[in-house]
Protein backbone atom coordinates (compact mmCIF):
# COMPACT_ATOMS: atom_id res chain seq x y z
CA UNK A 1 0.00 0.00 0.00
CA UNK A 2 1.05 3.27 -1.14
CA UNK A 3 0.75 5.96 1.63
CA UNK A 4 0.10 9.53 0.33
CA UNK A 5 -1.01 12.84 1.84
CA UNK A 6 -3.20 14.59 0.08
CA UNK A 7 -3.93 18.37 0.39
CA UNK A 8 -6.40 19.80 -1.74
CA UNK A 9 -6.76 23.70 -1.51
CA UNK A 10 -10.48 24.52 -2.19
CA UNK A 11 -11.64 26.77 -5.07
CA UNK A 12 -14.02 29.73 -4.60
CA UNK A 13 -13.81 30.89 -1.00
CA UNK A 14 -14.99 34.81 -1.00
CA UNK A 15 -13.43 37.60 0.98
CA UNK A 16 -15.21 36.68 4.18
CA UNK A 17 -16.94 39.08 6.28
CA UNK A 18 -18.07 39.30 9.80
CA UNK A 19 -20.78 36.82 10.44
CA UNK A 20 -20.39 34.30 7.35
CA UNK A 21 -20.85 30.63 8.02
CA UNK A 22 -17.45 29.44 7.26
CA UNK A 23 -18.82 25.75 7.46
CA UNK A 24 -21.47 26.46 4.28
CA UNK A 25 -18.56 28.19 2.32
CA UNK A 26 -16.86 25.03 2.85
CA UNK A 27 -19.15 22.48 1.80
CA UNK A 28 -19.90 24.67 -1.15
CA UNK A 29 -16.32 24.62 -2.13
CA UNK A 30 -16.07 20.89 -1.48
CA UNK A 31 -18.47 20.25 -3.68
CA UNK A 32 -17.41 22.52 -6.64
CA UNK A 33 -13.69 21.04 -6.08
CA UNK A 34 -15.74 17.42 -6.31
CA UNK A 35 -14.20 16.56 -2.77
CA UNK A 36 -16.58 14.07 -1.18
CA UNK A 37 -15.51 14.36 3.00
CA UNK A 38 -14.35 10.72 4.00
CA UNK A 39 -13.67 9.22 7.24
CA UNK A 40 -10.76 10.34 8.79
CA UNK A 41 -10.22 13.44 6.31
CA UNK A 42 -9.04 16.89 7.88
CA UNK A 43 -10.19 20.56 6.93
CA UNK A 44 -7.41 23.87 7.84
CA UNK A 45 -9.01 27.04 8.02
CA UNK A 46 -6.61 30.07 8.02
CA UNK A 47 -7.19 31.94 11.38
CA UNK A 48 -7.90 34.89 9.20
CA UNK A 49 -11.28 33.91 7.88
CA UNK A 50 -11.98 32.43 11.06
CA UNK A 51 -11.50 36.02 13.02
CA UNK A 52 -13.17 37.47 10.16
CA UNK A 53 -16.11 35.71 10.39
CA UNK A 54 -16.06 35.84 14.16
CA UNK A 55 -16.05 39.97 13.83
CA UNK A 56 -12.57 40.23 15.51
CA UNK A 57 -11.99 43.17 13.82
CA UNK A 58 -11.14 46.54 15.91
CA UNK A 59 -11.38 49.92 13.85
CA UNK A 60 -8.17 51.65 15.16
CA UNK A 61 -9.55 54.91 15.62
CA UNK A 62 -11.69 53.39 18.66
CA UNK A 63 -8.59 52.23 20.89
CA UNK A 64 -6.52 54.84 23.54
CA UNK A 65 -3.60 53.28 24.68
CA UNK A 66 -2.54 53.50 28.39
CA UNK A 67 0.75 54.86 29.69
CA UNK A 68 2.03 51.42 28.98
CA UNK A 69 1.24 50.79 25.60
CA UNK A 70 2.81 54.17 24.75
CA UNK A 71 6.02 53.11 26.86
CA UNK A 72 6.36 49.62 24.74
CA UNK A 73 5.32 51.28 22.03
CA UNK A 74 8.43 53.64 21.60
CA UNK A 75 10.36 50.63 22.67
CA UNK A 76 9.10 48.64 19.80
CA UNK A 77 8.77 51.66 17.11
CA UNK A 78 4.96 50.45 17.11
CA UNK A 79 1.44 52.58 16.67
CA UNK A 80 0.16 52.62 20.55
CA UNK A 81 -2.77 51.66 19.58
CA UNK A 82 -2.02 48.08 18.17
CA UNK A 83 0.26 47.85 21.11
CA UNK A 84 -2.74 48.29 23.52
CA UNK A 85 -4.20 45.90 21.15
CA UNK A 86 -1.47 43.33 21.61
CA UNK A 87 -1.37 44.18 25.93
CA UNK A 88 -4.81 43.13 25.96
CA UNK A 89 -4.63 39.82 24.19
CA UNK A 90 -1.37 38.80 26.19
CA UNK A 91 -0.68 37.01 29.79
CA UNK A 92 3.16 38.45 29.71
CA UNK A 93 5.19 40.57 27.55
CA UNK A 94 8.11 38.31 26.50
CA UNK A 95 10.81 40.24 24.64
CA UNK A 96 10.64 43.52 23.25
CA UNK A 97 12.51 45.12 20.36
CA UNK A 98 12.63 47.50 17.46
CA UNK A 99 9.92 46.10 15.14
CA UNK A 100 8.90 43.12 17.13
CA UNK A 101 7.08 42.40 20.43
CA UNK A 102 6.81 38.89 21.76
CA UNK A 103 4.30 37.55 24.00
CA UNK A 104 2.77 35.04 25.75
CA UNK A 105 -0.79 35.16 24.23
CA UNK A 106 -3.59 34.76 26.52
CA UNK A 107 -4.25 31.24 24.94
CA UNK A 108 -1.08 29.89 26.58
CA UNK A 109 1.53 30.06 23.38
CA UNK A 110 4.23 32.67 23.02
CA UNK A 111 3.97 34.40 19.37
CA UNK A 112 5.02 37.34 18.00
CA UNK A 113 2.41 41.15 18.26
CA UNK A 114 -0.32 38.42 19.62
CA UNK A 115 -1.36 37.44 16.27
CA UNK A 116 -2.73 40.97 15.85
CA UNK A 117 -2.58 41.40 12.25
CA UNK A 118 -1.98 44.27 9.86
CA UNK A 119 -1.62 42.89 6.54
CA UNK A 120 -4.54 42.11 4.42
CA UNK A 121 -6.81 43.50 6.87
CA UNK A 122 -9.92 46.03 5.81
CA UNK A 123 -13.11 46.45 7.79
CA UNK A 124 -16.31 45.53 7.33
CA UNK A 125 -18.18 45.67 3.98
CA UNK A 126 -18.63 49.31 3.22
CA UNK A 127 -16.78 50.99 6.27
CA UNK A 128 -13.76 52.88 5.95
CA UNK A 129 -10.94 53.32 8.40
CA UNK A 130 -7.98 51.63 9.58
CA UNK A 131 -8.96 48.43 11.25
CA UNK A 132 -6.58 45.20 12.82
CA UNK A 133 -7.56 41.79 13.33
CA UNK A 134 -7.50 39.75 16.25
CA UNK A 135 -7.20 35.99 16.82
CA UNK A 136 -10.14 34.22 17.47
CA UNK A 137 -11.42 34.05 21.04
CA UNK A 138 -11.58 30.67 21.77
CA UNK A 139 -9.88 28.82 18.33
CA UNK A 140 -10.14 24.78 19.49
CA UNK A 141 -14.33 26.05 20.29
CA UNK A 142 -14.06 27.19 16.46
CA UNK A 143 -12.45 23.95 15.57
CA UNK A 144 -15.04 21.90 17.61
CA UNK A 145 -18.17 24.13 16.04
CA UNK A 146 -16.84 24.04 12.43
CA UNK A 147 -16.10 19.93 12.40
CA UNK A 148 -19.35 19.37 14.49
CA UNK A 149 -21.32 20.74 11.65
CA UNK A 150 -19.04 19.07 8.92
CA UNK A 151 -19.29 16.56 10.60
CA UNK A 152 -23.28 16.16 10.50
CA UNK A 153 -23.39 17.12 7.01
CA UNK A 154 -20.72 15.14 5.43
CA UNK A 155 -22.51 12.22 7.78
CA UNK A 156 -18.87 10.73 8.90
CA UNK A 157 -17.92 10.18 12.35
CA UNK A 158 -14.44 10.75 12.06
CA UNK A 159 -13.29 14.66 11.27
CA UNK A 160 -10.51 16.49 12.02
CA UNK A 161 -10.38 20.64 11.72
CA UNK A 162 -7.67 22.71 12.42
CA UNK A 163 -7.22 26.05 12.54
CA UNK A 164 -3.25 27.37 11.74
CA UNK A 165 -1.65 30.50 11.93
CA UNK A 166 2.02 31.61 10.33
CA UNK A 167 4.39 32.24 13.23
CA UNK A 168 8.15 32.89 13.70
CA UNK A 169 10.59 30.65 15.82
CA UNK A 170 13.01 31.76 18.43
CA UNK A 171 16.43 30.29 16.08
CA UNK A 172 14.99 29.96 12.52
CA UNK A 173 14.15 32.39 9.76
CA UNK A 174 10.59 33.11 8.32
CA UNK A 175 7.33 31.80 9.73
CA UNK A 176 5.75 28.32 9.54
CA UNK A 177 1.92 27.10 9.70
CA UNK A 178 1.41 26.24 13.15
CA UNK A 179 -2.00 25.16 15.14
CA UNK A 180 -4.37 27.43 17.02
CA UNK A 181 -7.35 25.48 17.38
CA UNK A 182 -7.89 21.71 17.04
CA UNK A 183 -10.76 19.34 16.98
CA UNK A 184 -10.69 15.79 16.42
CA UNK A 185 -6.97 15.56 15.10
CA UNK A 186 -4.28 14.56 18.03
CA UNK A 187 -2.32 17.59 18.77
CA UNK A 188 0.60 15.48 19.71
CA UNK A 189 1.27 12.36 18.87
CA UNK A 190 2.82 10.50 22.25
CA UNK A 191 5.18 8.12 20.84
CA UNK A 192 6.42 7.23 24.47
CA UNK A 193 7.91 3.80 25.62
CA UNK A 194 6.82 2.81 21.99
CA UNK A 195 10.11 0.38 20.83
CA UNK A 196 11.93 1.41 18.31
CA UNK A 197 12.99 -0.94 14.89
CA UNK A 198 16.10 -2.46 17.22
CA UNK A 199 13.86 -2.72 20.55
CA UNK A 200 15.40 0.23 22.11
CA UNK A 201 12.83 2.84 23.60
CA UNK A 202 12.26 5.81 20.82
CA UNK A 203 14.07 8.86 21.69
CA UNK A 204 12.30 11.46 19.66
CA UNK A 205 8.65 10.56 21.43
CA UNK A 206 6.23 13.50 21.00
CA UNK A 207 5.26 14.65 17.33
CA UNK A 208 3.59 17.74 17.01
CA UNK A 209 1.12 16.27 14.23
CA UNK A 210 -0.90 19.28 14.21
CA UNK A 211 1.70 21.66 13.98
CA UNK A 212 3.03 19.88 11.00
CA UNK A 213 -0.47 19.29 9.26
CA UNK A 214 -0.83 23.63 9.75
CA UNK A 215 2.61 23.65 8.30
CA UNK A 216 1.82 21.82 5.23
CA UNK A 217 -1.83 23.55 4.75
CA UNK A 218 0.34 26.82 5.17
CA UNK A 219 2.95 25.86 1.87
CA UNK A 220 -0.29 25.20 -0.07
CA UNK A 221 -2.32 28.62 1.13
CA UNK A 222 0.40 31.37 0.08
CA UNK A 223 0.34 34.45 2.41
CA UNK A 224 0.12 37.39 0.08
CA UNK A 225 -3.66 36.99 -0.80
CA UNK A 226 -6.47 35.49 0.51
CA UNK A 227 -7.10 32.84 -2.29
CA UNK A 228 -6.21 29.23 -0.48
CA UNK A 229 -7.43 29.70 3.37
CA UNK A 230 -9.41 26.61 3.40
CA UNK A 231 -7.35 23.22 2.47
CA UNK A 232 -8.30 19.81 2.43
CA UNK A 233 -6.21 17.29 3.45
CA UNK A 234 -6.36 13.36 3.16
CA UNK A 235 -4.38 11.08 4.21
CA UNK A 236 -3.30 11.23 7.86
CA UNK A 237 -1.26 8.43 8.27
CA UNK A 238 -2.58 7.95 12.26
CA UNK A 239 -5.91 7.64 13.97
CA UNK A 240 -7.94 10.73 14.73
CA UNK A 241 -8.99 11.34 18.64
CA UNK A 242 -9.86 14.06 20.27
CA UNK A 243 -7.91 16.69 20.90
CA UNK A 244 -6.55 20.24 21.62
CA UNK A 245 -4.20 22.82 20.42
CA UNK A 246 -3.20 23.13 24.13
CA UNK A 247 -1.38 19.93 23.86
CA UNK A 248 1.09 21.73 22.14
CA UNK A 249 1.49 24.57 24.70
CA UNK A 250 4.75 23.59 26.82
CA UNK A 251 4.09 23.80 30.04
CA UNK A 252 5.94 27.63 31.43
CA UNK A 253 7.66 25.42 34.07
CA UNK A 254 9.64 23.03 31.30
CA UNK A 255 10.68 25.79 29.66
CA UNK A 256 14.25 27.32 29.00
CA UNK A 257 13.80 29.83 27.10
CA UNK A 258 11.62 33.01 27.95
CA UNK B 1 -7.40 25.58 -11.20
CA UNK B 2 -7.60 23.73 -7.76
CA UNK B 3 -4.35 23.37 -6.14
CA UNK B 4 -2.96 20.64 -4.96
CA UNK B 5 0.03 19.33 -3.36
CA UNK B 6 0.67 15.73 -2.75
CA UNK B 7 2.95 13.83 -0.63
CA UNK B 8 3.66 10.30 -1.65
CA UNK B 9 5.82 7.46 0.33
CA UNK B 10 7.91 5.84 -1.93
CA UNK B 11 7.91 2.14 -1.09
CA UNK B 12 10.09 -0.43 -0.83
CA UNK B 13 13.00 1.18 0.53
CA UNK B 14 15.07 -0.84 2.55
CA UNK B 15 17.19 -0.46 5.51
CA UNK B 16 20.13 1.96 4.57
CA UNK B 17 23.29 0.70 5.02
CA UNK B 18 27.04 2.91 4.91
CA UNK B 19 28.02 3.50 0.79
CA UNK B 20 24.07 2.44 -0.17
CA UNK B 21 23.38 4.63 -3.09
CA UNK B 22 20.13 6.59 -1.84
CA UNK B 23 19.32 8.25 -5.63
CA UNK B 24 19.31 4.68 -6.90
CA UNK B 25 16.97 3.60 -4.42
CA UNK B 26 14.89 6.42 -4.74
CA UNK B 27 14.43 6.04 -8.44
CA UNK B 28 13.13 2.53 -7.88
CA UNK B 29 10.96 3.41 -5.63
CA UNK B 30 9.67 5.70 -7.96
CA UNK B 31 9.25 3.22 -10.43
CA UNK B 32 7.83 0.94 -7.84
CA UNK B 33 4.88 3.54 -7.35
CA UNK B 34 4.71 4.85 -11.01
CA UNK B 35 5.66 8.13 -10.15
CA UNK B 36 7.45 9.58 -13.06
CA UNK B 37 9.21 12.80 -11.75
CA UNK B 38 8.10 15.74 -13.44
CA UNK B 39 9.19 19.34 -13.47
CA UNK B 40 9.14 21.26 -9.98
CA UNK B 41 8.80 17.87 -7.86
CA UNK B 42 10.79 17.67 -5.01
CA UNK B 43 12.24 14.89 -2.68
CA UNK B 44 12.25 15.23 0.73
CA UNK B 45 14.73 12.17 2.40
CA UNK B 46 14.89 11.44 6.80
CA UNK B 47 18.10 12.77 7.70
CA UNK B 48 18.94 8.95 9.04
CA UNK B 49 18.88 7.74 5.69
CA UNK B 50 21.14 10.32 4.44
CA UNK B 51 23.57 10.42 7.26
CA UNK B 52 23.74 6.27 7.27
CA UNK B 53 24.41 5.64 3.71
CA UNK B 54 27.05 8.32 4.32
CA UNK B 55 28.51 6.29 7.17
CA UNK B 56 27.86 8.54 9.92
CA UNK B 57 27.67 5.81 12.41
CA UNK B 58 29.82 5.88 15.68
CA UNK B 59 30.63 2.68 17.82
CA UNK B 60 30.74 4.30 21.74
CA UNK B 61 33.27 1.70 22.53
CA UNK B 62 35.84 3.58 20.29
CA UNK B 63 34.56 6.91 21.87
CA UNK B 64 36.80 8.26 24.91
CA UNK B 65 34.89 11.14 26.95
CA UNK B 66 37.03 14.50 27.83
CA UNK B 67 36.47 16.17 31.12
CA UNK B 68 34.24 18.26 30.15
CA UNK B 69 32.07 15.89 28.53
CA UNK B 70 31.91 14.25 31.83
CA UNK B 71 31.12 17.15 33.21
CA UNK B 72 28.42 18.31 31.16
CA UNK B 73 26.81 14.39 30.95
CA UNK B 74 26.36 15.03 34.80
CA UNK B 75 24.81 18.19 34.53
CA UNK B 76 22.58 16.07 31.64
CA UNK B 77 22.39 12.90 32.96
CA UNK B 78 23.97 11.50 29.81
CA UNK B 79 26.03 8.60 28.90
CA UNK B 80 29.66 11.47 28.82
CA UNK B 81 30.77 9.69 25.45
CA UNK B 82 27.39 10.62 23.93
CA UNK B 83 27.80 14.24 24.93
CA UNK B 84 31.51 13.57 23.62
CA UNK B 85 30.15 13.51 20.38
CA UNK B 86 27.44 15.79 20.96
CA UNK B 87 30.57 18.53 22.00
CA UNK B 88 32.36 17.69 18.70
CA UNK B 89 28.88 18.51 16.26
CA UNK B 90 28.62 21.83 18.06
CA UNK B 91 29.85 25.24 17.75
CA UNK B 92 28.18 26.43 21.58
CA UNK B 93 26.48 24.66 24.29
CA UNK B 94 23.08 26.78 24.58
CA UNK B 95 21.09 24.71 27.75
CA UNK B 96 21.95 22.07 29.27
CA UNK B 97 19.21 20.35 31.93
CA UNK B 98 19.06 16.86 32.95
CA UNK B 99 17.77 15.04 29.76
CA UNK B 100 18.78 18.21 27.08
CA UNK B 101 21.26 19.38 25.58
CA UNK B 102 20.77 22.49 23.48
CA UNK B 103 23.40 23.18 21.23
CA UNK B 104 24.54 25.40 18.53
CA UNK B 105 25.16 22.49 15.63
CA UNK B 106 28.48 23.57 14.10
CA UNK B 107 25.88 23.64 10.84
CA UNK B 108 24.49 26.81 12.60
CA UNK B 109 20.78 25.55 14.14
CA UNK B 110 20.34 25.56 17.44
CA UNK B 111 19.12 21.55 18.17
CA UNK B 112 18.26 19.39 21.06
CA UNK B 113 21.74 16.66 20.82
CA UNK B 114 23.47 18.35 18.07
CA UNK B 115 21.54 15.65 16.31
CA UNK B 116 23.14 12.44 17.27
CA UNK B 117 20.92 9.79 17.15
CA UNK B 118 20.53 6.68 19.45
CA UNK B 119 17.12 5.39 18.35
CA UNK B 120 17.06 3.20 15.83
CA UNK B 121 20.57 2.93 15.44
CA UNK B 122 22.33 -0.32 14.15
CA UNK B 123 25.75 -0.68 13.36
CA UNK B 124 26.74 -1.49 9.90
CA UNK B 125 25.66 -4.99 8.69
CA UNK B 126 26.67 -8.00 10.63
CA UNK B 127 28.63 -5.74 13.41
CA UNK B 128 27.70 -5.54 17.38
CA UNK B 129 27.99 -2.78 19.96
CA UNK B 130 26.23 0.29 20.78
CA UNK B 131 26.12 2.57 17.89
CA UNK B 132 25.05 6.54 17.45
CA UNK B 133 24.37 8.22 14.20
CA UNK B 134 25.41 11.56 13.13
CA UNK B 135 23.99 14.23 11.00
CA UNK B 136 25.21 14.66 7.65
CA UNK B 137 28.84 16.46 7.12
CA UNK B 138 27.16 18.72 4.69
CA UNK B 139 23.56 17.99 4.39
CA UNK B 140 22.93 20.60 1.82
CA UNK B 141 26.26 19.24 0.28
CA UNK B 142 24.42 15.74 0.37
CA UNK B 143 20.48 17.36 -0.89
CA UNK B 144 22.87 18.96 -3.91
CA UNK B 145 24.70 15.59 -4.80
CA UNK B 146 20.84 13.78 -4.83
CA UNK B 147 19.18 16.34 -6.31
CA UNK B 148 21.67 16.52 -9.18
CA UNK B 149 21.58 12.92 -9.76
CA UNK B 150 18.05 12.69 -9.72
CA UNK B 151 17.87 15.81 -12.71
CA UNK B 152 19.77 13.45 -14.74
CA UNK B 153 17.85 10.02 -14.07
CA UNK B 154 14.67 11.72 -14.61
CA UNK B 155 15.64 14.38 -17.41
CA UNK B 156 14.26 17.12 -16.27
CA UNK B 157 15.49 20.32 -15.14
CA UNK B 158 13.94 21.57 -12.16
CA UNK B 159 13.55 19.49 -9.03
CA UNK B 160 14.21 20.04 -5.41
CA UNK B 161 15.67 18.21 -2.77
CA UNK B 162 15.23 18.83 1.28
CA UNK B 163 16.97 16.46 3.96
CA UNK B 164 14.98 16.80 6.77
CA UNK B 165 15.09 16.11 10.43
CA UNK B 166 12.35 16.08 14.00
CA UNK B 167 13.12 19.24 15.75
CA UNK B 168 11.30 20.43 19.18
CA UNK B 169 10.87 23.97 19.45
CA UNK B 170 11.38 26.83 22.19
CA UNK B 171 8.06 26.84 23.28
CA UNK B 172 5.90 24.48 22.05
CA UNK B 173 5.69 20.64 22.40
CA UNK B 174 6.60 18.14 19.76
CA UNK B 175 8.57 17.60 17.25
CA UNK B 176 8.65 19.40 13.60
CA UNK B 177 10.10 18.13 10.32
CA UNK B 178 12.62 21.04 9.52
CA UNK B 179 14.97 21.08 6.67
CA UNK B 180 18.69 20.44 7.13
CA UNK B 181 19.47 19.87 3.65
CA UNK B 182 17.68 21.84 0.49
CA UNK B 183 18.81 22.06 -3.23
CA UNK B 184 16.80 23.68 -5.86
CA UNK B 185 14.02 25.08 -3.42
CA UNK B 186 13.92 28.28 -1.82
CA UNK B 187 14.14 27.66 1.54
CA UNK B 188 12.77 31.11 3.24
CA UNK B 189 9.88 32.72 0.68
CA UNK B 190 10.74 36.65 0.48
CA UNK B 191 7.36 38.35 0.19
CA UNK B 192 8.85 41.69 1.42
CA UNK B 193 7.74 44.72 -0.35
CA UNK B 194 4.98 42.74 -1.97
CA UNK B 195 1.30 44.71 -1.23
CA UNK B 196 -0.86 43.22 0.20
CA UNK B 197 -4.53 43.02 -1.19
CA UNK B 198 -5.27 45.80 0.11
CA UNK B 199 -2.64 47.52 -1.33
CA UNK B 200 -0.59 48.28 2.22
CA UNK B 201 2.78 46.25 2.34
CA UNK B 202 2.63 42.55 4.06
CA UNK B 203 3.51 41.96 7.42
CA UNK B 204 4.35 38.68 7.50
CA UNK B 205 6.97 38.88 5.03
CA UNK B 206 9.30 35.52 5.32
CA UNK B 207 8.24 31.99 5.01
CA UNK B 208 9.91 29.49 6.11
CA UNK B 209 9.02 26.92 2.82
CA UNK B 210 11.59 24.62 3.22
CA UNK B 211 10.28 24.24 6.90
CA UNK B 212 7.27 23.66 5.63
CA UNK B 213 7.66 20.98 3.46
CA UNK B 214 9.78 18.83 5.44
CA UNK B 215 7.23 19.62 8.38
CA UNK B 216 4.60 18.22 5.75
CA UNK B 217 6.67 15.26 4.67
CA UNK B 218 7.68 14.08 8.34
CA UNK B 219 3.77 14.22 9.51
CA UNK B 220 3.48 11.41 6.24
CA UNK B 221 7.04 9.41 7.08
CA UNK B 222 5.88 8.84 10.87
CA UNK B 223 8.58 8.54 13.29
CA UNK B 224 9.11 4.59 14.82
CA UNK B 225 10.38 2.76 11.77
CA UNK B 226 12.20 3.72 9.12
CA UNK B 227 9.65 2.11 6.38
CA UNK B 228 8.93 5.92 4.82
CA UNK B 229 12.23 7.80 4.93
CA UNK B 230 11.75 9.07 1.39
CA UNK B 231 8.62 10.83 0.45
CA UNK B 232 7.82 12.41 -3.35
CA UNK B 233 6.01 16.46 -3.07
CA UNK B 234 4.32 17.12 -6.14
CA UNK B 235 2.60 20.83 -6.04
CA UNK B 236 4.35 23.24 -4.51
CA UNK B 237 3.06 26.76 -5.16
CA UNK B 238 5.81 28.65 -5.65
CA UNK B 239 9.11 28.40 -8.35
CA UNK B 240 11.54 26.72 -7.42
CA UNK B 241 15.43 28.23 -7.30
CA UNK B 242 18.98 27.51 -5.91
CA UNK B 243 18.24 27.38 -2.27
CA UNK B 244 20.79 26.52 0.94
CA UNK B 245 19.34 25.58 4.42
CA UNK B 246 21.17 27.95 5.53
CA UNK B 247 18.69 30.80 4.64
CA UNK B 248 16.28 29.50 7.67
CA UNK B 249 19.37 30.13 10.05
CA UNK B 250 18.49 33.05 12.37
CA UNK B 251 22.30 35.17 12.35
CA UNK B 252 23.27 35.39 16.16
CA UNK B 253 22.80 38.96 16.54
CA UNK B 254 19.30 38.92 15.27
CA UNK B 255 18.54 36.20 17.79
CA UNK B 256 16.65 36.93 20.75
CA UNK B 257 16.36 33.46 22.74
CA UNK B 258 20.16 32.17 23.37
Amino acid sequence: MVHRLTLTALPGIPLVEPGDDLASLALRALAQAEVRLEEGDALVFAQKIVSKSEGRLVDLATVSPSARAEEVGRQAEKDPRVIELILGESAQVVRVRPGVVIVEHRLGFVCANAGVDHSNVRGPSGQTGEWVLLLPRDPDASAAELRDRLVRAAGVTSLAVVINDSHGRAWRNGTVGVALGVAGLPALLDLRGRPDLFDRMLQVTQVGLADEIAAAASALMGQADEGRPVIHVRGIPYPLREGTAAELIREKSLDLFR
